[in-house]
C-alpha cells in the first residue's frame, strides 16, 4: 500500500509542518495540500527534519487533482458529525472503520491509498465526505472529541505506518527457564520455606517470568544469583555444628 | 487504571498544551509537569478547550514528587536509544514495549500508572529511565524517528484510551515494590554477589518485575521468599564457627 496524505484547506501553517514531520516519523513522503494556507517559517519549523516533504508537497485547487491515480480514498471526520447536523446523517451513517480496523482491512493490500484530513474547524464538508470509499474515526472522549489535525493525523499514520518493530533482543530458552525454576525449587526447600508452598511459589515465578519474558541476559543472571544463593545456603550448613 | 502524564523539562508551552489537548481528547485529566518553561497564552492556545486541564497541572521540581501515589512508572523512549548510547546498553537492552503492547499489559489493571515524556531534545535521562519498571517506544520510521512530544503522547494516549476501564487485578504498591527492591540487595550482600553487579541486578529485577506488573499477591510473596532466604543466611552465620 502506498499512502497520500491530503489535507484539504489546511489553516495553520504549524498543523502542515507538523503533519509532514509525522509523515516522516512513520515512513510515508506523499503530501499533496488543497488550497491550503500560505507555509512560512512556522510552518517549516514545525516539519523540524521533514522539511524535505513539505517542500515537495504538492498544491492543488481542486480536491479531484489531488485524488489521481488513488485506488482507495479514506475520510476522516470527527464523532460529533455522527450526532449533529442531522441532515447528514443519511450519509454519514454508515459503519466508520476505527484507525486500526483501516490499518488492518489496508494491511498487505496493494495500490495508493489518499487519506482525507479537512480544516481545523470544520473538518471535511458533506461532499467531500461523500466522495469517500471509507470514513475513519478516531475513538475520542465525548466531553472533547475535537483533536488537533495534526494530532489526528499523527494517530492514523502511526497506525497505517507499517515500521517494523521488532527488536533484536533475544529471549531465554525453554531450558534456561526450566533451569531457574528447578533452582528455585531446591533453594525454597534448603531455606525452609513452606514445603506446600514451594509447588505454588514455581509457579508464580513461572508467571511473572512468563509475562515478564525474560531475555537470555537476564535469565542468565537471575539463574547465576539463585546458584550462588544456594551456595550460600548450603556451604554455610556444611560448616555449622549442627542443623 | 488512572493515567498521570507526566512531562519531564518540557522546553516548548506550544507542546505542553498540545498534550492536554490530547489528553482529554482520550478522556485523561491528571497532567504533572516537572520543572516547565513558562506557560503562556501560547500554551494556552493550544490546549484549546482543554485549557481546564493545563490550569489544574500541578507543577513540581524534583521527579519523585510527580510519582507520588503511582503504580506502575512507564518510560518513553525514542528506539535511537537502543543503538547509541552504547555504555548504556546494558540497561537498555531490554524489551521495548510497543504502545499497543502497553495498552494491553495495563488492560483490566487497577492502579495509576505514571507515563513520563522528557524533553524534546533529549528525552529521558539515563538516571529518569532507570527509574522506570517499564519502557515503551513507538516504533517509528529510522530514516526520522524523532517525533514531536506532543505527537508522541497523542499516540500513547490514543492506545491507552482504549483500554477498559473494568477494574480486576490490583497491581503492587510502589512501597512495597521498593522493599522487594531493597531485600535484594541485602541478600545479594550477604550471599557475597560481586559487589559491583548488585545495582545492575537489582535494576534488572525492576525491568523484569516492572514488565510482569506484579499484582499485590505476587509482590507479598516474593517479599516473604526473599526475606525467609534473608533470615535463612544470616541466621546460618550466626551459627557458622567463622565465615
Amino acid at each position: 500500500m502506498k499512502l497520500r496524505v491530503v489535507l484539504v484547506e489546511p489553516r495553520y501553517e504549524g498543523n502542515v509542518g507538523a503533519v509532514a514531520r509525522s509523515m516522516k516519523n512513520f515512513g510515508f513522503n506523499d503530501l499533496v495540500l488543497v488550497r491550503p494556507c500560505d507555509i512560512g517559517s512556522f510552518g517549516m519549523a514545525m516539519a523540524a527534519h521533514a522539511k524535505d516533504i513539505l517542500q515537495s508537497a504538492k498544491s492543488v485547487d481542486r480536491l479531484e487533482d489531488a485524488l489521481e491515480g488513488v485506488n482507495l480514498i479514506v475520510g476522516t471526520t470527527g464523532k460529533r458529525l455522527s450526532r449533529d447536523h442531522h441532515h447528514l446523517r443519511l450519509h454519514l451513517r454508515v459503519p466508520f472503520l476505527t484507525p486500526s480496523e483501516l490499518a488492518e482491512r489496508l494491511r498487505d493490500k496493494d495500490g495508493t491509498v489518499a487519506l482525507l484530513l479537512g480544516r481545523e474547524d470544520w473538518g471535511l464538508t458533506n461532499d467531500e465526505l461523500m466522495a469517500c470509499d471509507v470514513l475513519v474515526s478516531i475513538p475520542t472522549s465525548d466531553e472533547y472529541p475535537v483533536m488537533n489535525l495534526s494530532h489526528a493525523a499523527t494517530v492514523l499514520l502511526y497506525e497505517l505506518g507499517q515500521v517494523d518493530s521488532t527488536l533484536e533482543i533475544r529471549l531465554a530458552g525453554r531450558d534456561m527457564l526450566e533451569r531457574i525454576y528447578e533452582s528455585t525449587d531446591h533453594l525454597l526447600r534448603i531455606i525452609n520455606y513452606p514445603e506446600h508452598k514451594i509447588r505454588y511459589v514455581v509457579l508464580m515465578l513461572r508467571r511473572i517470568f512468563g509475562r515478564a519474558e525474560l531475555t537470555e541476559r537476564e535469565a542468565n543472571t537471575l539463574l547465576g544469583v539463585i546458584k550462588k544463593a544456594i551456595w550460600k545456603v548450603e556451604g554455610e550448613e556444611d560448616q555449622a555444628p549442627s542443623e
